[in-house]
């Protein structure tokens, strides 16, 4: 039995993880989860398990929470987040929560020695030194939980980075890869959150359709596999079938493929190094492949500008996209907007090198803040 | 500095892994070849290296062979086949000659504590059982050389057999795939020996084209990873990139993906566990799959079913193969007849369980030459 601990167990990441841990309920033991703001939905996953912990969103509704269930310790907040990531209990802590929030629980847990599971990019985007320092010092395993980064490590797990010659990301293209940069100006957010493949939460399903999340799934490969962004790469796959591919310096190339549905890559996550029994059937006809197009996706091109400064730049836009994105989400800034947003904050910024993590998260705090400020039409 | 021998070294497998030791000399000691009997190329070819030992197909012309080259010890025949794998220095010995004459010099390579580089499939459908066996009690290695094996062992070498729910082999078709059953009346060995993407010698070509060659990659594929029959399946791939795959019980795929190139799985087997460094770009636009047409091949049915039989039917399908592929391509059958002839051969033949190398080898010989016999036009 592995302990178990799930951040943003109310997402889309997390209600799947809950699935997974319920159909193999004898290799799991579930410790604790937070949870967000839906009520109902909160109810639905508390009254199904038996856990220890439970960290809410808000303080003032502690009190009805514990009544409910008596037998549960109940935290909340962010503070919260951290005591639960650094319960003495040993084991995985699958973060899934959304955003610059995931950071500072993942150190926490790492601290505690707990293994990552991490779904939650931007921790890597905005710190991934400092949390490849703390993993090591830790000696904690952090794996993947994206489809790429799962594909990748796969096929990686046997093989020498030298032997590596370049490894590629595919991307489907998101909601509006058959628009024109013209069409762009009049999109809406209904439109934006059609994933043609994938069902994911908003935020994400809107940073495909910018490709900003493929900007920040190479900045994390980066961190992950220790690979320069001269050896990352990037292709069109409109299929989502082939999640990654790696080229070797011998003229071989080994890709990974699975039908677009998370519980595969977080099973992968959860089981390592064993598979779990999981019959989802892939049927082969036609895989297509196109070369990125950076100048109808300018935002990957800004990510890999990003990661090649690194130092706080990759705070800088991971916290402009995160603002700007909530500001579409809420019908206050037009689609192309995010673009323009992220763009101006990443190139008004006077980056400094080997930044703390404390001049990390302020500088989230901050990004996001100015923007919101600027922009929010009350 | 690794040994290498070569069986088969003017051949088409032979010729390019001569390349790939020329590219690479400080990695590799050639200390032995064998040779055909196009002389000219005989010459061409001793005339570049530098080696210890030489098995020439004649007796009669060695005492030629032998005043041209004095510092070379030259055998002949069979037994100088043998002679060559047996000899006492131990390293890797490439076998890529062509049908069952492989399977003698393996079997000795090994008894004297080479490790194998396979080329020669013929050797595996024959007697599988006891090379493994052999394998075994000799702690070598036997590695295979065909792209769809060298593609599902790069593929499985980090995984537990049990985590495999199938292995795919991907299929050309051939030189003649895109012909009807009755249009094959009337193919010609030109037609048939234009295969569309690889560049190999002409029974494995003629194989390609009766899909008798996927039939005996099955059976080879069996004896290689262990696997039953019901977990090996074939898949029409008309584009030759993606060379094998491999389903896992979690849902997700791994496959291999090269351009046809030979010298790829050749320097993969000579180099294992490193791969060398080899510039060939592979450029991803569109891959295509459709299942296998049973009804179009049939001889890949054959195989199966003989295969899932074993004992000596596969030596019969193999050796009935072998004679007819060999009377097709001096004009004295038809196209059709290659599949008429081992079809009728294995469906007469008197199976027997577990048998023993001797009787593998006298039925090889049997049964090519009673084909021989009886439609040879002489």
């Amino acid at each position: 039995m592995k302990n178990i601990y799930i951040l943003g167990a109310a997402g889309s990441i997390g209600l799947q993880t809950l699935e997974v841990l319920e159909e193999n309920q004898n290799s799991f033991q579930l410790i604790g989860i937070s949870l967000g703001s839906n009520h109902q939905l909160n109810h639905e996953i508390l009254d199904k398990l038996n856990i220890e912990l439970v960290c809410l969103r808000d303080e003032a509704i502690m009190s009805e929470y514990q009544k409910a269930y008596p037998k549960i310790i109940f935290f909340s907040g962010d503070e919260g987040l951290i005591k639960l990531a650094e319960y003495p209990k040993q084991g995985l802590l699958v973060n899934a929560l959304s955003g610059s929030a995931g950071l500072k629980p993942t150190i926490a847990a790492i601290r505690s020695g707990k293994d990552i599971a991490l779904a939650n990019k931007e921790t890597l985007v905005m710190a991934g030194d400092i949390v490849n320092q703390l993993v090591k010092e830790n000696q904690v395993k952090l794996y993947p939980i994206d489809s790429e980064h799962s594909a990748l490590w796969q096929i990686l797990s046997n093989e020498e980075i030298k032997s590596v010659q370049k490894i590629v990301i595919t991307a489907s293209g998101g909601a509006l890869r058959g628009l024109s940069r013209d069409q762009l100006t009049k999109v809406t957010k209904f439109d934006a959150l059609k994933h043609p493949n994938w069902r994911m939460g908003d935020k994400i399903t809107i940073d495909s359709a910018t490709m900003m999340n493929k900007g920040l799934e190479v900045i994390e490969a980066h961190h992950l596999f220790g690979l320069p962004y001269e050896q990352i790469d990037t292709i069109l796959h409109q299929e989502s079938i082939v999640h990654g591919l790696v080229y070797f310096i011998d003229g071989t190339m080994k890709a990974s493929l699975s039908v677009s549905d998370m519980k595969i890559p977080i099973a992968y996550a959860l089981f390592y190094p064993n598979r779990r029994s999981y019959d989802r059937h892939l049927d082969l006809t036609t895989l297509t492949f196109k070369p990125m197009d950076f100048k109808r996706f300018p935002l990957l091109k800004v990510a890999y500008q990003v990661g090649q400064k690194g130092g706080l730049l990759p705070t800088v836009m991971n916290a402009a996209n995160e603002a700007a994105v909530k500001l579409f989400l809420t019908d206050q800034i037009a689609f192309l907007d995010i673009e323009n947003i992220i763009i101006e904050n990443v190139n008004n910024f006077t980056n400094i090198e080997a930044p703390t993590l404390d001049q990390i998260i302020e500088t989230d705090h901050h990004i996001q803040e100015v923007i919101r400020h600027k922009h929010e039409k009350r």
